[in-house]
């Protein structure tokens, strides 16, 4: 796993929401020697991460993580005591709506991210210190953001256990569009039009239905404000979906079949800290694994 | 789990193909306490079924079960020495096309089956004699079926662990367009829209992502034969998912949810032996758990 090597003292995280995410987020950092404060307007949500460690505060510094639902994100500040020079960086599965509340606000201290975890539970009782392992965390490197302050939201995201990929949030929004808005779409249009078909339909229902629509039992008030958060790039990638299925069969059978059984792995690289650069190795499927003095190494797949 | 009553003497069962699916089902069959013969024309497969239990021969009587690759059920009895009396039934996951070739040939002797299991593994390697447990298998019921036949291969399906869903062949050809061919197309889709995305989207894949695409790992040969098998009735569920990715989101999401969540469980009933009353037991999302002399058991989903 990636050992990040701090270039100067790490300063204390504040985890705002403690919850599945910012619960796991907290608890993690705690167990990697991170000084970690946090709040949730949760009584019981202060307790259990009080229990792991965790300085119970409004007072926050450092690198403050919004871990609220997308909703809540623009006012997750409000009513606490946060130190005006703190960078700030966020959990949200939508980055451009965020960019533009949040990050409008906070102009240069914000930087956008999105961990790509979690699971179909939810709350402080789903706190889980191992859920960012070897997880890929986006982190949003627009042209008006701070490279240091980039860097220290990176190593809290690799000090989680987590591989940092850096994108623009138009980037970032687009992609997740085409591998988690979709796949909620599909799974919701399959288990529907399935139910329509009728109860032998549902009874015949095996493992490619259940895998197919496992996705579409998560929360449906969660799920549309996702695809609704990010509805333009949602809209294209459905539409890249219904190109493909409009192919001959034997065609499609193969494409998503090379596709889906591409083999993994990687070689090391080592980017310098420049914006182009890093934006250079996320684009190219690549992830950041440490933080060093002058550069980062990570690792990009084998071409 | 379902344990059938004999009402005469069971038949000898004879299994032709010993990969995965018939392998495992003569391994459960045996485990049973059935009598059973069995041949392939792989040597190794037909050394692993003698190793557990089974006869290895050509000659094949009672109930005669067709576990070959769909391209090769036609001709699977050439070269066999079959009892003109034999019940033959098969496993294909497609049944008109089946019921036009080998039924047409065999008349009243032949029962269409398919049973709703087998993994993404093939051969006789990954035999597992509890492979059907619990499995929904699909027995067709056609006007000119001889319902006596229909009763012994239903005792073998049951024998081996499984539920019996009496259909006709269309039934469950649009059926297993809805709930298991299309699931395959969608996953293509998703997977080669991904993948013309780029290594950024697919590095940011995910649960959604992964659970979503994960059939279209199978054999792309198998899937393209299977889709291609069963055309008319996958082209038509295609279309009514189209027609449900047509809708607003929100009515989308929460229609998909509410199939994917909706309550399990069932209530007991028995079913006297006519061929209207298993039929519309199969069509109200029923199976048959248990046969006895003038009835079958079995289960609906509540109302």
């Amino acid at each position: 796993m990636s050992l990040p090597v701090p270039t100067t003292e790490a300063p204390p995280v504040g985890v705002v929401g403690l919850g599945q995410l910012g619960g796991s987020l907290a608890a993690a950092l705690v167990g990697a020697g991170r000084e970690v404060r946090g709040w949730d307007v949760d009584p019981a949500a202060r307790e259990a991460a009080a229990a792991r460690g965790v300085r119970v505060t409004r007072e926050l510094a450092g690198v403050v993580v919004l871990a609220v639902p997308l909703p809540a994100t623009a006012a997750a500040l409000d009513g606490l005591d946060v130190d005006p020079a703190a960078t700030v960086t966020d959990v949200g599965s939508v980055k451009e709506p965020v960019l533009a509340s949040v990050g409008a606000a906070l102009g240069g201290r914000f930087v956008g991210g999105h961990p790509m975890a979690g699971t179909e539970r939810s709350g402080h009782a789903a706190t889980d210190p191992g859920l960012f392992r070897g997880a890929r965390w986006a982190l949003c490197l627009e042209p008006g953001t701070d490279l240091r302050r980039w860097l220290r939201a990176a190593e809290v995201a690799l000090d989680a256990g987590a591989e940092v990929v850096p994108v623009t949030a138009a980037e970032h929004d687009a992609a997740v569009a085409a591998v988690s808005h979709v796949p909620h779409l599909l799974a919701a249009a399959l288990a529907a039009a399935a139910g329509e078909a009728g109860p032998l339909a549902l009874s015949l229902a095996a493992g490619s239905f259940r895998d197919g629509t496992r996705v579409i039992g998560s929360d449906p008030a969660f799920v549309t404000a996702m695809v609704e958060g990010n509805a333009g790039p949602t809209a294209a990638a459905l539409d890249r979906v219904l190109v493909q299925l409009g192919r001959p069969w034997p065609e499609l059978v193969a494409a998503g079949h090379a596709v889906r059984t591409a083999p993994g792995g990687g070689r090391a690289v080592r980017v310098p800290l420049e914006r182009a650069a890093l934006l250079a190795l996320g684009r190219a499927g690549g992830t950041v694994t440490r933080r060093l003095a002058a550069f980062v190494e990570g690792r990009v797949p084998e071409a």
